[in-house]
């Protein structure tokens, strides 16, 4: 028997590639751009970016402008966007790093024309319908045709894209074309990963490929045709048998109703995983599942594992792999995958590999 | 006006030493440890331990050996404790950084027994009805007379701590004494924050001060006595003037009855930023509080500010304070305080700072 305390995070660079492969051959004329930010989404923006770049990828989208510095050691010649825009805070980085601003508000751009860059041609984001950053068409109408050449790409994003019966898609896509109308002869970009199954009327010039890239199913409404990237498992420290009656976890909120074999596993939310799948979660070894029992802890999980008579201290269960993904886990938690994948890839007490 | 981009977070180590010192003072004449595990709840270990180094605090609990490796840094005469205990992925280090680990099976004591380490005495650790980690009584009966003055001290956790009237504080008191007279003349400790709160019963030899250290309230039944240590704010990149009928964000399930000042915050649940705030959250600015309206996004929020007619792009707006806690938000968001600090303190792409 060996004894082991650390979880373990395996990013699949394998898969991402062969996500990103799958994709970009669907949108194909239109060219694949990856969305790296958040540092991957959690997973780690540079071998990530590193593997991408192998494979032809020369666009990536970043939030901030620190992130694009990182980005842009890993790729010197790629075309590096950032989503935030552009201000006082993140200039410098912006013109070390050659990043090409995403400009949201006329604000932005009157702040960008004033820093005299010529060799950078910015995106114009344009508003349709999520109401979030962008220029909204009254803001279009003030623009001077010298103003609109100066853009490399038009862009606006999707509110409603995983749902491809959903109103909003035509209507984006209506208002979406009127402003491109409005700033002609501009490269056009509507399309995240869910936008890429919405069919070709969505593809424009440029692709922007992002949680679907990282294994998650954003056309929920079939199976997902992506693998996933993110494996989690964590050690068992301790296995005990309870009697019925006993008391799990923070609160005394769980209580057994049977004698129980428990494990205590070493991972919690301080690792990202959700508290909010306490008493409701599940981890699995050798192909069944065993329910999470009580609260979460920071660094510990409670595992009835009564139907697992082989597991022992030092074996490793799983808590995300291909079965159970992040997609299930966000379901299960009551959110969505971006936001599993985010918090656990951020999980800094990790033994973390990547597989390439 | 100016244009910013990045959200700032800032933790107050002023803060933190009041908080201290009024735990501590309240512990006397046990010793009072300092939980720094999860790189301090998220927060940062290496200046937290510095600075309650300055303090006198020679005590200090981490969950993962690695992490001790980085106290062991700061303060090189300190004990430093390893709560999820010694394995084979662990050893290497314990041996080097020169740590305590918290032995909590059978299993672990045989290890540790095997690496004949004879200058480190290891905690015990007993379990008391929280049924986490720990030696069960059984285990104790076991235990050699040899073997039992091996250790420096005899741990429990208590698991209703923050309810001074559950029954379950009593009886773990109960338990613990029981398994400390089967250990004897060795020193004790039971309580972590909340403990410090149930009175000298609970105090023993030392406390393991972690929570309350970082400003949460560990004693709900009454207001909070600590100061908060994390303070979050972020700038807005746009406003927008929003008529009603307008749907905000993924999903488009937000929908205006009414024209709306909408700010656009960057920040979002890229940041750690609990997603389960959407359209449940608030912001605030100059004293008044806007609702965070719409799905929170992996990067920027969206907020009703109708009622903050001098908020302007580039505004900071505040997202945690000394009005709205962590553990206000936790309670939002269907979580703890804890899981706040820990998913926020680790975010990448804040501009921290670190108040002396």
């Amino acid at each position: 028997m060996s004894l082991l305390t650390r979880p373990k995070l395996e990013i699949r660079l394998d898969h991402l590639v062969d996500n990103y492969r799958q994709l970009a051959a669907i949108a194909m004329p239109a060219v694949s751009a990856a969305v790296v930010k958040n540092d991957s989404y959690g997973l780690g923006a540079v071998p990530i970016v590193q593997k991408l770049g192998q494979e032809g990828c020369r666009h990536f989208f970043v939030a901030h402008a620190a992130e694009g510095v990182k980005v842009r050691e890993v790729v010197p010649s790629a075309d590096i966007y950032v989503l935030q825009g552009v201000g006082e805070d993140n200039i410098s980085d912006i013109k070390k790093a050659v990043l090409t601003p995403v400009l949201s508000t006329p604000e932005q751009l009157c702040f960008w024309e004033s820093q005299g860059i010529n060799d950078i041609k910015p995106i114009l984001q344009v508003e349709t319908g999520l109401n979030r950053l962008g220029f909204r068409l009254s803001d279009l109408h003030a623009l001077t045709e010298n103003q609109k050449k100066n853009f490399s790409f038009v862009m606006s994003h999707l509110a409603c894209g995983d749902n491809p019966s959903h109103f909003m898609n035509e209507a984006q896509l209506t208002q979406f074309k009127q402003a491109r109308r409005l700033v002609a002869d501009v490269s056009a970009s509507i399309s995240a990963s869910d936008g890429v199954f919405l069919g070709k009327a969505y593809h424009f010039d440029m692709v922007r490929l992002g949680a679907a890239l990282y294994g998650l199913n954003t056309a929920p409404y079939r199976v997902n045709q992506m693998k996933p990237v993110l494996f989690v498992s964590a050690p068992v420290l301790q296995i005990v048998a309870l009697e019925a009656g006993d008391f799990i976890g923070y609160g005394a909120t769980y209580q057994t109703t049977r004698p129980m074999k428990m494990a205590v596993v070493s991972i919690g939310y301080g690792d990202g995983l959700p508290r909010a799948l306490s008493s409701r979660g599940q981890i699995r070894f050798n192909g069944q599942a065993g329910d999470i029992v009580g609260r979460i802890s920071m660094d510990n999980i409670m595992c009835d594992v009564t139907q697992m008579p082989d597991l022992k201290a030092g074996d490793f269960v799983s808590i995300l792999d291909d079965v159970y993904t992040a997609d299930h886990m966000g379901e299960q938690a009551g959110t969505i995958g971006y936001e599993i994948l985010s918090n656990l890839g951020k999980g800094g007490r990790f033994c973390r590999s990547y597989k390439q």
